[in-house]
């Protein structure tokens, strides 16, 4: 039996390590002894309490491992990826750290490692059928539609952040970059906002979030863009915080004290935005890819649309993120994914036997993922 | 020529010293040198930088004064005022201070001194034309709203605080009491929202806010209600805001550091919300008396929209509650106006005379009050 090393055991990390468990042995480090105790009654699993951004605790743990999966939080993300490739490990990331990627792929090349990254639902999921149907034809334009919402829709915000409410801020915060007629064009976040009626759900906003990520380099689409998918009003508000600068990192001097408004907005606003272990939510995911294939114009467009598990507990953001991992990391085990160095989703949606295994994965778990032909 | 001391020379301060200095011998004591320069070319206007919460001060500068007025902000009001009434000098008092004027009632009584509080637009002139009312016809409801907004609606706020921007904050926190079927009742503040359309500015929404005040006590008026005007959309986005906790002045500890939400907004909003020295605004006032007089079912609305004067450079909010009360200052100097103690404005309009002078004098400076009588 072939031995995994996971790598944090928050909500993403956990549905990882209960899905791999049931075909590998697995070991799960994290500093946080409460996300650990979640696990306890899983057989077959070891819980260990260390510091994975350690290279020492990382070399001895995973020494005898077949392959690692990084579910750390995205700030921690680039240093243990690094780490990890210095360990010559292979390794699925879903870690979505803000820095470049391929910053390590001459390390992973040269130390022989297979290293996927972004490998969750958007970016991961989108990404692979994205790089399935660029390698049979001419794609014009990309169109990628995501959101984790609550089923409950509670004033103000009708939102609850279904990943750390951090990284939720930062989405509402860094430019986005979109591409148009070939070029990269950089856009405000929370821009373009649009109102769509998506089954089975009703309206929804869409406004521009930097979700291309890998896609800006390894692309040559004349047109992509990626959206964040929020309940009608939730944008607006949360434009009326950035304006009014309660976004901003900036340290102001309040009474004497130094203190950036993020830092407080953080502490009232995370409450609010915390998603209860057992609350109801569901993912949504909306993909448009046009060109022309065999000479003739082609559109197709996957929809997907996945709830919370009432029977096991897991989340719908943990389920679709999670499961895309988990499948990537049995191609890696079974060997039908060997490419070393820095490998983008995208790479993996080349091989149809991988795309049809990925959505197979997905299928087997109750994500069903709709596709439409429109010739 | 009888002699005026004005505390205060913040923008309404200013607009009372311009107006009484054409008739008077004004002193102005302000601690703010700046905005003592502000009336540096003022014919005939002595500036005093001094602080007008020192008794000693006080009781030097009003030894030779006929009447004090006191503009000083809010939160000094209560103090200030309580050192006239020391002084033995009357006074009118537009400082709306938070504590309750008629704890000096028996000093202010035992010294023989008029102090007449809470003397500007609303509460103020809708007191007087309440006091009016109410000594003519047996009134069964009566309806304030009152607001000062630019006239530019910028997004998001849709607003700039023609008064000092911790006083609005204020006014939407704390409880509003409003009287119902003769009973005091305690509302949210921001409660109750109506859209209504009010010439010539068209849709605006009113809301709750603690404006009655003193009339809590000295009407016997079975439904009395007063609310703010603003833009449609300003509410909601303050109930978010006072909602996620924005608006909570409990400490936190954030980083180390102990600061309440309260203080890093103001940080936040006053600057947005700052008023131009020359930024066009309007004030808008609607009050609904209805009841029986001589066993008639008699109504009785009265309107007011006042605009910034391009010419003068005096705000409307600094105009229409300046020229309440330095109507209200002539009726004392010219003795039309004795009563000894706390006097709340809704006595100055009990003599016909006086609530008539009050309004010929707003007029006489272009503030126009429209009157309707529905019987």
């Amino acid at each position: 039996m072939e031995k995994i090393l996971v790598l944090g055991s928050g909500m993403v990390g956990r549905a990882i390590v209960m899905d791999m468990a049931k075909d590998f042995a697995v070991k799960v480090i994290d500093i946080n002894k409460e996300n650990l105790l979640k696990l306890k009654n899983l057989k077959g699993v070891k819980l260990i309490k260390a510091d994975a951004t350690d290279l020492k605790t990382l070399k001895g743990y995973s020494k005898d491992c077949d392959l690692i999966i990084s579910a750390v939080p995205g700030f921690l993300g680039f240093k243990v990826l690094k780490k990890i490739i210095k360990c010559k490990r292979n390794v699925v990331d879903i870690s979505f750290f803000d820095g470049d990627a391929f910053e390590l792929n001459e390390l992973a090349k040269k130390n022989k490692v297979t290293a996927i990254v972004d490998c969750g639902i958007a970016p991961g999921l989108s990404n692979i059928i994205l790089g399935y149907h660029n390698s049979r034809m001419k794609i014009n334009s990309f169109d990628c539609m995501v959101g984790g919402l609550p089923e409950k829709r509670e004033w103000p915000y009708q939102y609850k952040a279904p990943f750390s409410p951090i990284d939720v801020i930062e989405e509402y915060t860094r430019p986005s970059r979109i591409v148009k007629n070939g070029k990269i064009i950089v856009k405000e976040a929370l821009s373009d906002i649009n109102i769509l009626n998506i089954d089975p759900v009703g309206e929804l906003e869409a406004f521009n979030t930097d979700g291309l990520r890998s896609l800006l380099k390894t692309m040559k689409i004349p047109n992509m863009s990626e959206k964040t998918l929020r309940y009608p009003g939730h944008t607006e508000l949360i434009k009326v915080l950035r304006e009014s600068g309660f976004f901003s990192n900036k340290k102001l001097n309040v009474n004497g004290n130094k203190i950036s408004p993020l830092e407080m907005t953080t502490r009232l606003l995370f409450p609010i935005w915390k998603l209860g272990d057992e609350e109801e939510e569901f993912t949504i995911l909306k993909i448009t890819i046009s060109g022309t294939e065999d000479d003739k114009n082609m559109c197709y467009e996957y929809n997907l649309y996945d709830k919370f598990d009432r029977k096991t507990k897991v989340s719908s953001m943990a389920r679709t993120t999670g499961y895309t991992c988990t499948a990537a990391a049995r191609l890696v085990l079974e060997g039908e994914f060997l490419q070393n160095g820095i490998c983008p989703p995208e790479f993996i949606g080349v091989q149809q036997e991988n795309f049809q295994s990925v959505i197979n994965n997905l299928e087997k778990r109750g994500i069903h993922l709709t596709k439409q032909v429109i010739e």
